[in-house]
């Protein structure tokens, strides 16, 4: 492709909205452009980019066995209402609604639970389990501040895969299977990640687990040991060292639940230690048909004694593990080793769901024992417009952005420094079409300006290498530049391309 | 493939929702299933169909040099008020819209020309200029009565492109070569099709062009010439035959706008001839400053007269041609030719916009002489959903749905008629394992159905082709049917693959 065709303009401005070092970068570099309160345009830069990304999902989702599907965006509200969620998620806030001309309600779904389970009626024998089904599409989410452009905006790209199974084993592998799927894109992206286990499933009873690109600039803690186990700090458990002499205290929490209900709830714990808020919120959400049974003045009031290590079972006065774990703090799952904090960008979460979708609408199946039972559901989010602006975050440096090549919007970027140059120009075109006819997707930057800026244009949109034209053509020599090492070597013009192909 | 594994059941029972024959074989094919009033889910099948032709559609819009950008559907209402389209779509009630949590108004985009001619600002200089962008993706309308399975749902996928120009030489070029890579995509499918001319631009001045699939179950009329000419009957002109004796009537007329503006007409027209409402309106809407004038009562009345032939321009009391051409009349292009009539399916469309967007945002550039102008907009829409269900239609017969293999789901499907016979499962096996080695995707239905089962099923989700292995193969022979003739030819087990490839 010709830059002088491309919709694509760099800017030397800092744009106002942007906070973040990839988005920055990705509005100076004229990939993104903001059309509204965290609503973004992709330019044809960023959709290169998307595109590719998205073919690396569409390849890994295939190799599990994951098949196509596209589920309407827009559904009836009636279909939410059955699984409970349409008051839930509307309390909540970040769910966009919206009424048709008859005035029946719909949502702009965010996520699709409800329309596999409504379509895994169709799966009636136990012969027709497993299936797994997939899609990449956009969502929308009514967030209170969007910010960090595709980091946290109201409309993205997700692929989000759904599994219907038998039995837990058949889950458990497919859950296995799809973590493996994420390991491997994040692997050929070449970003810092980690698999972050939610709860141990003591509580709840729910498996889940969350896909983190480590970035200074991420919204979650995550707790890493160095056996490999990551966890994020709302869920983690750790051993804290004994403190003698260090008395307890009486906390008071007032518990918000998404349906409204609010539980009062006293913690006693040890005076140094601080109360998660996450972990007791779940806790007493477990606790609710009993915490009812004390509500006084409408308030329920469920004490609590909070103990080091893991939860030995919740009652009404219960004990269970609900304070925050730090960093330094021994892991409980082995005490020999100490947790280590970082911080994380979530691009992916897997989830155990059990039946509660498919009970509760109205999916069954015969088992092989002749035995109606709900099948057993897996969600697979990725987030790949998050994910896309996580790799830029984690890449870009002081020149700009500075793509992996597997995303790259262009291999390589040929840039004739000097376009009035009439042996420049025919050069530059020579090489650009040795790479194009070699297949590899090459970037001739033909605009006729100063050479300072398409040089800087060219690290600035981070295409992984760059053939520079400009005077050693007087001696039949061109420049090979590596983005990433912000190196240089020196080619005889008939020799680039085949070292073009060799770095990429 | 293994069909064991593919979620797609097949079904004897007509779905009660379906009136068309295409939506009925979607549904009991197993390729779509409702969610809601016009809200469709694609299963598998259906993924794989739409998913081949839009890879069609993005390899048409880059040999065009077409590049792809992903633009928000969710979008502010002030960059309608903008254009003016606000409140015209939202009275007309097509357009979905809805409010954040800070109650300010978004729209779910039913087309994107104002984000196009919004993101227009960045090109400042001639030398930008043109640029052609498009985007696949999910597309809403609030239709009154939702029908035909994805021919007319509220959600839909389509392909939009828009193009930006300096001058009108250059955007008709576009235009012309964007119908060009319409007709390629069409004639690939092997449809019966028309590029249906809009009107001559003696009214309005904009240019337009649909792109119709023609079958009987079309909502619109085309009249076709024998030169290749068609038209939509709202704007195809004719002349009548003289009628002598023939006397005129006048009929009144009350045309309401979008915006809700009325405006009551009088024709005087001959009095076998009947009178295109659509023709009328846009007369009228061209007079609307003129009509103001005589307005009495709030009503404006504008009277015609109105005669064969060409418009010699309009006014009040003006001569126009408003009456409806009918099949059999001579064609008003080339008189020696007369009208035939045909019904057609609009799948594409391609709009001359002019300066109207690009104004209406603030998008400028300056010229080569120095000067500041609005460029001019083009605009292509490809309904690629109803495009697949169109085909569909067309080509479907009593057995079930046909693909062409350039958009079929699966090349071939491999039936091993008796699943327990374990010779029928091994050479099924070699047979499907052989196929995919050699890249033809091959669906093997492994199924323990019955052989009358699995024979139907294959011609009702309609592969091209079906290696058929049953009783023969103790010759060593098996059979490969032809979907589109339903013809059947023998080949040795060891053969048939071979011909497999020479029929794809």
């Amino acid at each position: 492709m010709r830059w002088s065709a491309l919709w694509a303009f760099t800017s030397r401005a800092m744009p106002s909205e942007a906070d973040v070092a990839s988005h920055q970068w990705l509005v100076r570099a004229g990939f993104v452009e903001r059309v509204g309160a965290g609503l973004y345009a992709s330019l044809p830069l960023m959709s290169r980019v998307e595109a590719r990304l998205e073919a690396l999902v569409h390849a890994e989702m295939r190799a599990v066995g994951a098949q196509e599907v596209r589920l309407p965006m827009l559904q009836p509200a009636a279909l939410w209402a059955a699984s409970g969620r349409w008051d839930a998620y509307r309390a909540e806030g970040l769910m966009f609604s919206l009424a048709d001309r008859a005035g029946r309600a719909l949502t702009l779904a965010p996520t699709h639970e409800e329309a596999v389970a409504f379509l895994a009626r169709g799966l009636r024998r136990e012969a027709d389990l497993p299936k797994v089904v997939y899609q990449v599409g956009r969502k929308f989410r009514d967030e209170l501040r969007p910010r960090g452009g595709l980091l946290r905006a109201r409309e993205f790209t997700m692929k989000d895969a759904y599994s219907v199974h038998a039995d837990e084993v058949s889950l458990a592998g497919t859950f296995e299977a799809m973590s493996g799927a994420y390991a491997r894109l994040l692997g050929a992206l070449g970003v810092p990640w980690r698999a972050v286990e939610a709860d141990s499933g003591s509580i709840g009873g729910a498996v889940s687990r969350e896909f983190m690109v480590l970035s200074d600039i991420g919204e979650d803690t995550v707790l890493t040991a160095p056996d490999g186990v990551a966890v994020n700090v709302e869920r983690a458990v750790s051993l804290p060292d004994a403190a003698p002499g260090v008395g307890a205290r009486v906390d008071a929490w007032t518990v918000t639940f998404a349906d409204g209900a609010v539980v009062g709830v006293r913690v006693r714990v040890r005076a140094d230690h601080a109360v998660n808020g996450v972990k007791l919120a779940r806790v007493v959400a477990g606790l609710s048909g009993q915490a009812v049974v004390d509500a006084r003045e409408g308030i329920a009031a469920v004490q609590f004694e909070v103990t080091d290590g893991a939860c030995p079972g919740v009652g009404v006065g219960a004990v269970a593990d609900v304070r925050v774990a730090r960093a330094g703090e021994r892991t409980a799952h082995a005490p020999q080793q100490r947790w280590v904090a970082a911080r994380g960008i979530e691009v992916g979460h897997a989830f155990q769901l059990g039946a509660r979708y498919t009970e509760a609408l109205g999916a069954r199946f015969v088992g092989a024992d002749g035995s109606s039972r709900a099948p057993l559901m897996g969600c697979y989010g990725i987030g790949v417009s998050r994910l896309a602006q996580a790799v830029a975050e984690v890449t870009c440096d002081g020149w700009g952005l500075n793509w992996p090549a597997v995303i790259a919007p262009f291999g390589v970027v040929v840039t004739v420094t000097n376009s009035a140059d009439a042996a420049q120009r025919e050069a530059g075109e020579r090489v650009y079409g040795a790479l194009v006819a070699a297949g590899v997707d090459a970037l001739l930057d033909d605009r006729a300006e100063r050479a300072g800026v398409k040089l800087r244009d060219a690290e600035m949109i981070g295409v992984p290498l760059r053939v520079t034209v400009g005077r050693d053509l007087a001696a039949g020599n061109v420049e090979l530049f590596t983005r990433r090492s912000r190196s240089c070597e020196v080619f005889h013009v008939d020799a680039v391309v085949g070292a073009v192909q060799r770095s990429l």
